[in-house]
């Protein structure tokens, strides 16, 4: 057990390691070389250029002003100076509400602390429940252990104070819940009706469009709306399967760097062995130029052939109403054919998944959800396998031929030490990728619901493997195995047993991951050396130094999980060892400034999602605050005190009832759409610009990535005049619906036209 | 344990007392003066008259017609004669949907029980493992327990023939569940969109609108909705506070039964004793007259005192697409304000529960989870102090009193043998109402969605007390203390090995009541006693008859759950003990014929909800399925047939699966309402009568029952000419809305033209 003195060299230790990586930071971020890694974000905006030419030759790339040095921590309150309004407008919804999820913390965590300072530590400091055990048993304690509950003695009535304890720090965590969900809520729909136009404001995503033998899926789309939403239809865009092109298109991109790279190499090598590199760039060029002639011809095939339209569709409406009609209700009699919902904002589309009819759907689902389970429990048995096969006697069985090499002294330590832990490392660098892989696999639409459900099972990865890994001993499915054959009331015992004993593990991993690593987080080390790596060897154009630039984004399927357990760990130890606390506001305060920093200069977010993710934030702060009422209820059980611990029970149901009441009085403002919202947002626009054709602009939306560059503008034009002839054609082909006889070319001309008279008349 | 003779003359004598029950109904169903009890639905529909006065005397009482006697069971084919279509037509879908929960019973069971016994019987049979136990530990084992799962030994192969089964089983019943599931889909579509207009399919329930200081909530009302729905918005009417005038309107109902008594008994014996009763008969009469003008008084009030006017309002609209659309989508930004559903059918709704905020719903929800949690394991514990106050001591102590008379021999022995057993009696009979009480505390609005949440709450209660209860010994309460204290894979084991031992008692219980039981329903013999004692004492006229005719109802909140407990039952014991089906079998088809009869002829339901129950008898069996399999599961892992219980883990999850799949698949036909089908059933009543006027339709739809008397119609016209009075004022009353720009008069006179204009343009 750690004694304070270590926890404090362990702090000193840390504390200055973050100390250097953020006086690294403030050197390297000064000079005008590096500017395109610690700023990027201001070069995408196109607010900030690369140094003017007119500077000396020196100063484009140092720093020479020494005053710039002093004030080495002024990017701090540079961070903080920018207000909310500002921020969500330069960075984004998202960006806005994830930077509150740390203020959420301080905003928890501050009072909780200072409370539990107040009243637990000198509750638990004047027992000498461990000195008594000193004397019988030898046990050994640390001073930390002193101000743990582990200090009270068994029965006694002192056990009160952390009860009541466990009442205020949930009612104040709810409290702050219930506000911060208020106040996000409200962001969310102030965010989605400014007065911004925006695509997915009148646009649905209709799935699992059902065949049809006598019309192609985007007559059938037409028709469909025209006859259900005849008021409110305005065009759609029928989905392509261009998945084999945008494949076709990466490898492209991929084949066209290293030709770019060749092409460097070679004019800079001219003088040397330009006879070889000529060949070898011939080689290459040809490959490109076929690669293009497939890529043409995949076009041609996706626009033409009638098998790769898939049997989906965006939908686009005249007003916000029709759409929020539209995606909010059911079309069909059968409820898994012509599925609606809001269409993700465009760039936030994840095309690949669009298509995946019902029954395939929850197949996929049900996979997932086993596979997850084992990977979740199982991950250590192919791993042990891998670092059996990674010693020294498995590499010399399977690979004999390595036998000398290995047996050499030096790279056998090397071998023994070092590889059995890099598989389990590799499979937790790897392990956001997998998740990732299986929300995909999954079917999401979007890639914002992709990531949010990579972070939650992410956050059940991290409670079972690290939080419950760290206090129990064994794997997983050992533990698995001992819950199942362990009576309910027997968990929470034995967890909540070890928790105070593991308190200096947490507060060192809290130091390392969150002090250090965030720190590390501002600093960019990876970002920076492929910068000028790749500014060294590629760069020669002002696009290609844009192109060089790694802005990044928040990475919420990562980062998101990090921080909720902090959350847990708070929340777990506040009511038994407060000391640990202290810890976690730092982290938060100090993640908080860094993170601000990070999203005002550096992070490029790729898709806007307005704050959708909250709900699930919410709900696994809950989770944490569940868990910790159980585990305390598990702790105190064991302290013999049961005359105080039914009194906890009430504590885990009135925080789920609490989590139901908070999910219906604010979650749909995050699923759904207020048709009051809309009609308001239509009014205002329709009095403000009466004249704006929405046609032309919706038609453009929703393309296809692989078919939105410039050079392929002129394809895009064609496959959308296609709709509209066969829009055209719609007047004079006769189809056996027999709801068609509402759905004839003149209510297209004639309704608008109308509708306006009767919106006229209205006024 | 019950050998199969004893289980033989169980059978027998339950299928005697069926026998006479039947044999009793034969005669009593042909006499004319039982067709009022027996025959009610006819009467109620005035399909059917009393008996012609031109019948001879007797014959309007008895009937003597021999040959009708002598088919005394030809009503079952007559039963089951009618079919499907005409029997929806005739008593609603949701009794003909109810009927379909046997047919589903016996679709289960009977191929089950043919494979059981085919497959099952046999290889239980052909072991020894209980001759085996007789010989070692002189266990007795009937015959019964041959055929069962008991039979086979230890660690034996042949449990591989009970895991193939377990599959087969769940197969088959998901299968069953998933054709059903989609045929009462249909069913319910074909019904909702069956030529009938009903002035729910135009309606949405708003509930929670906002206070406002300046407007009334009618104002309000049309203010929201004709801009938020400017095209569909027809009309609506806002809900009046009536609880207290409906109260004692029922008074006055109750006074004016104690009247037409006392005027009963005076009008006979006029002779003996007028001038004591005339006395009395003024004094009722003076009190009757003063509660009419209380009545008239707090009339006045509802309808005149603003406070009395509750914050929801059924809002109307133009076509059932409008309404489809309102009630499926959120109106407001604030999700716990302008709550829309649809509005249940007018006899469906419950008027007492429309106006409950949502902060005091959701606390509701909490009491009463957490009451229904202690109702369901602690009931025991107030019956046993009942019981132990009902003993001979307790009342010697408590009411000295009556020492004297307790004391007397043989009213001892009827206290000590009924007392302790009435207490638990009483509190079973009162249950269903106790747990309806509770759903009406909980808040929902419509009878049958308090029926639905009755049902579930007795469903559960039932698996607890009754399947639980006489599986394991002790109260629920140790039950479940024991539980808490038992790993999770014991559970199943506990439970178990307990399955086989209580066949015989289920197959008992299924006798007496599955098979008694039933035919006692069919026999109506309260309802029998009732109506005669009316006759006799109280009825002079057609009415009075009319009046005191029972015809009751199908009862889904008691009747459901215990069809359930037969699927439960016959769940369990199918990969257990076989002998068990045919038992399950026979009561699933005796009740369906029973059920026919009394839904042709007996019951009258209140009201009709489109069979928006099955989604929870759905879930209901895949319970079952889910316990049964993990029972099953406990059991062979006692068997230790290790070797082959893991892979029944799999059936649970693909169960599971399965129900959200189907839920996914089918559910929302039970909540939503498709806007296609919307559409078509508006395009058609388009088409076939374009002049129906549909606002005096749908005016008078939803009014309170105490406002819907006869002599009431002008106060209801009055209420509604309000309404009107109010709109033409809205003309000209300037508010401070700014969004009335949009609801002048003029829209609700130009719009409706304008946009019949339109949908003729767009023929």
């Amino acid at each position: 057990m750690a004694t304070l003195e270590d926890i404090g060299v362990s702090a000193a230790i840390n504390l200055l390691s973050a100390f250097i990586f953020l006086l690294l930071f403030a050197i390297l971020r000064l000079q005008p070389f590096n500017d395109r890694v610690y700023f990027p974000k201001w070069y995408l905006k196109g607010l900030r250029n690369s140094p003017s030419r007119s500077r000396a030759l020196v100063s484009r790339f140092v720093n020479l002003d020494c005053r710039s040095y002093i004030q080495f921590l002024n990017w701090m309150p540079q961070a903080l100076k920018m207000p909310e309004p500002e921020l969500i407008d330069h960075a984004g919804l998202d960006s806005a509400v994830y930077l509150r999820i740390y203020l959420m913390g301080l905003k928890i965590f501050v009072p909780i602390t200072i409370l539990a300072w107040a009243v637990l530590v000198p509750v638990n400091y004047t027992n000498d429940a461990l000195e008594a055990a000193k004397m019988v048993a030898n046990v050994t304690a640390s001073d930390i252990d002193k101000l743990s509950i582990s200090n009270v003695p068994l029965k006694s009535q002192r056990f009160w104070a952390h009860i009541v304890m466990a009442y205020v720090f949930t009612f104040w965590t709810c409290y702050v819940l219930l506000k911060e969900y208020e106040k996000v809520a409200s962001m969310r729909l102030q965010f989605l009706s400014s007065e911004r136009r925006r695509p997915d404001q009148f646009t649905v995503l209709v799935r699992n469009v059902p065949p049809d033998p006598d019309e192609s899926v985007s007559e059938l789309v037409e028709h469909f709306f025209l006859v259900n939403h005849p008021n409110h239809y305005l065009t759609h865009q029928v989905l392509c399967n261009a998945n084999n092109l945008a494949s076709m298109v990466k490898k492209k991109e991929g084949m066209q760097n290293w030709l770019d790279y060749y092409r460097f190499k070679y004019s800079r090598n001219r003088s040397q062995r330009p006879q070889t590199r000529t060949g070898f760039l011939g080689l290459w060029g040809a490959k490109v130029d076929a690669l293009d002639y497939y890529i043409a011809e995949e076009r041609e095939e996706v626009l033409n052939d009638p098998n790769r339209i898939m049997p989906a569709a965006f939908v686009s409406f005249k007003s916000r109403w029709g759409a929020a009609v539209c995606a909010q209700t059911q079309q069909s009699r059968n409820p898994t054919l012509w599925l609606t919902e809001w269409a993700p904002e465009p760039r936030d589309v994840y095309w690949e998944n669009l298509a995946i009819p019902y029954v395939s759907l929850s197949v996929r689902r049900l996979i997932i959800g086993v596979s997850f389970f084992f990977l979740a429990f199982f991950f250590m048995i192919p791993i042990a396998f891998v670092q059996s096969l990674a010693s020294i006697e498995g590499i010399e069985k399977s690979l004999p031929f390595l036998k000398p090499v290995i047996e050499v002294e030096f790279i056998k330590s090397v071998v023994q030490g070092f590889l059995p832990g890099i598989a389990l490392k590799l499979f937790l660098i790897l392990l956001p990728a997998i998740l990732m892989m299986m929300s995909k696999f999954e079917g999401f639409t979007s890639l914002s619901s992709l990531e949010r459900r990579s972070a939650m099972r992410y956050y059940i990865f991290i409670i079972i493997n690290v939080f419950l890994g760290s206090i129990l001993t064994g794997a997983a499915f050992e533990q698995l195995d001992s819950f199942i054959n362990q009576s309910a009331s027997e968990i929470p015992k034995t967890i909540g047993v070890a928790i105070p004993m593991k308190a200096t593990f947490f507060i060192t991993y809290i130091m390392v991951d969150g002090w250090a690593g965030v720190a590390g987080e501002v600093l960019m080390l990876k970002p920076l050396i492929i910068y000028h790596l790749k500014n060294f060897f590629l760069v020669k154009t002002e696009k290609d130094r844009q192109e060089a630039m790694d802005a990044g984004s928040l990475g919420f399927n990562t980062g998101e999980p990090r921080i909720q357990l902090y959350f847990l760990l708070g929340l777990v130890y506040a009511p038994v060892t407060p000391i640990l606390l202290p810890f976690i506001v730092m982290f938060f305060g100090f993640a908080y400034v860094v993170y601000r920093h990070q999203i005002i200069n550096v992070y490029s977010q790729e898709y806007e999602s307005g704050a959708a993710f909250w709900p699930a934030v919410h709900g696994r702060v809950i989770t944490a605050l569940v868990i910790a009422q159980l585990l305390m209820m598990g702790l105190l059980s064991t302290k013999q005190a049961s005359s105080s611990t039914p009194f906890l029970i009430a504590l885990p149901v009135l925080t789920i009832w609490f989590h139901v009441f908070c999910n219906g009085r604010y979650k749909s403002a995050f699923v759904k759409y207020p048709l009051q919202e809309a009609m308001m947002k239509d009014s205002l626009e329709q009095a403000s610009s009466p004249n704006f054709n929405l046609k032309p602009y919706l038609e453009r939306a929703y393309v296809h990535p692989v078919f939105k560059g410039d050079e392929n503008d002129d394809d895009c034009e064609r496959c959308l005049s296609e709709n509209q002839e066969a829009d055209a054609e719609n007047v004079l082909v006769p189809t056996r619906r027999q709801s068609q006889r509402n759905s004839p070319a003149v209510s297209r001309a004639a309704s608008p036209s109308l509708s306006e008279e009767v919106r006229t008349v209205e006024r």
